[in-house]
């Protein structure tokens, strides 16, 4: 990391020591939202964003994110949690609570295209994606430069369909080391086994270069061209063991015409996988995102 | 009002009847979520939604809109109030609470171009756009067979500069008969005084035929093709006493090229216009926005 | 037809008596250009707008519309069909020459939702989608009253899967009687059979509630809603025997969140759809629109 | 300039080594596609692309691009234009022929933001941007590291108002030197003097941080907070001497909300700005910009 940044993601732990956020989710019922800003208010913390969420009403499921300011976070973290097990009892609560000034320790892994990962490193330079970029994956070498000259740690690791299990054993280890929360795919053409996948439930996002459900698996540019559709689009969602059929996380497309042939569409279509990849990134990192079911409230 | 969306109506304030909507602003403080959720609970109010935004989190303003569901609201409803009283006292809250079975009435005002009224007519019969429409009043007759045919009233009040006052005199009648609660100008191309203006604070709402504050006042289109723009737009505001300067509550565009001259200009813009304006009725009607400044909070 | 306008139509009749449409493919060979631009400047034709489009440059296909205007054309007609036969000859051309006077006959197939249709007559009474609303024809008698105000003839003919054939009888008789040149399935639920469509290639444009391919089939709406897609979306496209297969010529998609259930999806779905069909109908009437293998090229 | 762009370079000169592109301005009369199209014909040229429009088809201004591939332009080039001098002529044209291998020079002024210029470099090395990026300079040493990483001269030549003669001396100086044909202000602060802006018509593109003609001048972002906008946006233009009114010649937009303060704007602003820059650059380089009037023609 170079010195820019260290002072950057110094500047941004300081300013944002005293807050949390509480991700919840419950089966609905009244006085949920009493008890729990009640609770803070108890503790002194102010409540700085609030977003709830419920699946029918009357019955459903209930779905809250809070951010909260509250003194002396640091030494009170594990109080706040000790006294809020009770509350998540009563009210039955799948609950985290997540600490701003904690970043999330992020690999990224890449194959031959690199326009996903240099957008990530561009956030990540400008302050823009508070992460600790623990380290770079690739079965290639082409991206090792662009990665070590921002101090990233680069591990090349050649990778095909025979050696999966060796690859992903290496890929493991370096996960442990570096203590990784959150794996991004940034056009990581190899498929994780379920082993793998069923390790980072929820912590592993992909980026598919179309509008899914159209054109899941390999080649949409070419089949996208081959359908003459009049616009293409990306998908980010979180990896489980159906190939592109993770919960969606966010969307976008760009339009094209009999004129863009698939080299054309690829083209076009790399800067939504770039746009709409970093906003899938960026929402996890600011605990935006609960999964429920096949699907995702992004708060 | 014709049979069937009366019937529309009848079903819907028969599904909302214990529905109804806190809209609070206040200078931030701790507590004020605890305090308004607490009450809610208290009283056996389920929260369905709650939105929450603060200018500068320390020391700054606060506004919140909870939507909540309560058995018997409508022999409650006073004790409601009555007992929230304090409770807003204490904070120093400027707060409204409203009931979703209680339709606005509304009334809209058009000239002679009649896109944005057909769409909210449009609207209105398709059972989305859920207000009482009172009447319609227009300086132009060419609206009339299309507004009586729904059974609604249409006044033809001729207008022009040299007779304002008049015709606001008649106008202001009018309102107060139908105990209007709300005023859509639909292309309405008249200028209204500051005396009416003020008796309607935050409850006028027009559409500018532009992306403001570009081309604030007449002939947008003429302007945007003599400018060369490559996109036009459509804004809808609150009316205050400074043209096109009143709190923006949504905008949108469409791209234009060198084809397009300002009659095409026109046309495009006509669609943009229509939606513009319809999204802000209906978060108007659904008791989303809170004006503060000369700004909107649309939750 | 009311008054207002047939004298709208007969305005634009007047408007452009002598203006003219080539629709031209053809392999690619040199001189193509020349060859058409010579023959119209030779005819005292000047080219008003002029679109080609050529798939691999080199011993391709080759696409061209060239709009332009000519002196007394109604008289000439003749003679510039017999004069240009020679020059479609030399280069194998398949070819049209359409006349913008001479409006298309069209036929609108409805079911229960009448948000596509209303569209469709809205923009033809805005004097906005020049042809001549021969007839609507609906398996619902919902619409009728909307469609006779306008002075347009509406047929209630009763379908369902197992009268097919007979229903279709009746159609095509109504199409043969009213001379039709095109067909819009605005929103009309049932599948025509091939002995139908084979009849009108490239003359039936539906609008599929979905971005497609994705949600190919029946209720597309529930299904995005399951899949937990962002964004939703429609897509007008020629009938072929293929079901939702046929020549993609416009899309549009709405955004949608996790906030949104499958018949708010459907509300928000159906602005998309009115305007994504509108556009393709009046592209079509503008002659923008060849059809090769199984795309479009929209000039 | 490094290896693999340098190869990438080769290639696409090597493959464009026999295109070129007329583009032509002159007032409308019959037979100009005629003559240019039996001109290319004759000379063996076969036409890729064309593009034309007429302001008024009656008397008017007619415009025109068309790209044509001819064997061995190289040798035949000269023969080429003062045989089509005639024409030019004859039709009183404003006419250019640019031959597709010829990259132009490009010079990138910056100053602090580096966002504009990163983008395009990122473009350069991805084969996107075929230009010949000659050189930058800023007022500013930030990107100097970036900038001679890829062997691209940086010259920093420190700027403002009182010594604006003597740095746009030295600047100009470097446009000679380098033989400039088009200079990009990649949010270079600065303003140019007119006798610099005069030297280079049509030939400096700016970015401007507002959809203008919002927010001309300083500080846009915070002036579109102040004013409630609920999207913001960017305007690429040719420079003119008057400040922010320059031929259009891309826009897009964004939304944003009230939890959007300045400073979010301004990042969901540099998304914008650089895309917008990045598009107009490109049609430059495609010579797809006919400028008329103070408008761009955009092919």
């Amino acid at each position: 990391m170079n010195h820019y940044m260290k002072e950057s993601i110094d500047q941004f732990k300081e300013a944002h020591l005293n807050k949390a956020r509480f991700l919840i989710k419950c089966p609905d019922q009244p006085g949920i939202v009493a008890a729990i800003s009640e609770f803070l208010y108890n503790h002194d913390a102010n409540i700085i964003a609030s977003d709830q969420y419920t699946i029918n009403p009357e019955g459903g499921q209930f779905f809250m994110r809070v951010e909260f300011e509250c003194p002396d976070l640091n030494t009170k973290a594990a109080t706040l949690e000790a006294e809020f097990q009770p509350i998540a009892t009563q009210f039955d609560m799948d609950w985290k609570l997540l600490y701003v000034s904690q970043l999330k320790n992020m690999a990224i892994f890449v194959s031959n295209e690199p326009h996903c990962l240099l957008e990530l490193l561009w956030e990540y330079q400008s302050g823009d994606l508070m992460a600790n970029i623990a380290l770079v994956i690739s079965n290639h070498e082409s991206s090792r430069e662009t990665v070590e000259a921002l101090g990233i740690p680069f591990y090349y690791i050649p990778a095909n369909k025979s050696i999966r299990k060796e690859v992903e054993k290496k890929q493991l280890e370096l996960m442990e080391t570096y203590q990784i929360d959150l794996i991004i795919l940034a056009r990581y053409m190899q498929i994780l086994t379920s082993d793998f996948v069923d390790k980072y439930k929820s912590q592993i996002i992909n980026i598919h270069h179309s509008f899914l459900p159209a054109f899941v698996g390999a080649k949409p540019y070419e089949r996208a061209y081959q359908r003459g559709v009049k616009m293409i689009g990306a998908t980010s969602h979180y990896v489980t063991n159906d190939l592109d059929e993770g919960p969606i996380i966010e969307q976008d497309i760009g339009r094209v015409d009999h004129r863009d042939n698939s080299k054309d569409m690829k083209k076009i279509g790399q800067t939504i996988e770039r746009t709409v990849l970093a906003k899938a990134v960026k929402w996890h990192l600011d605990d935006r995102i609960i999964v429920h079911d096949n699907k995702t409230i992004v708060f």
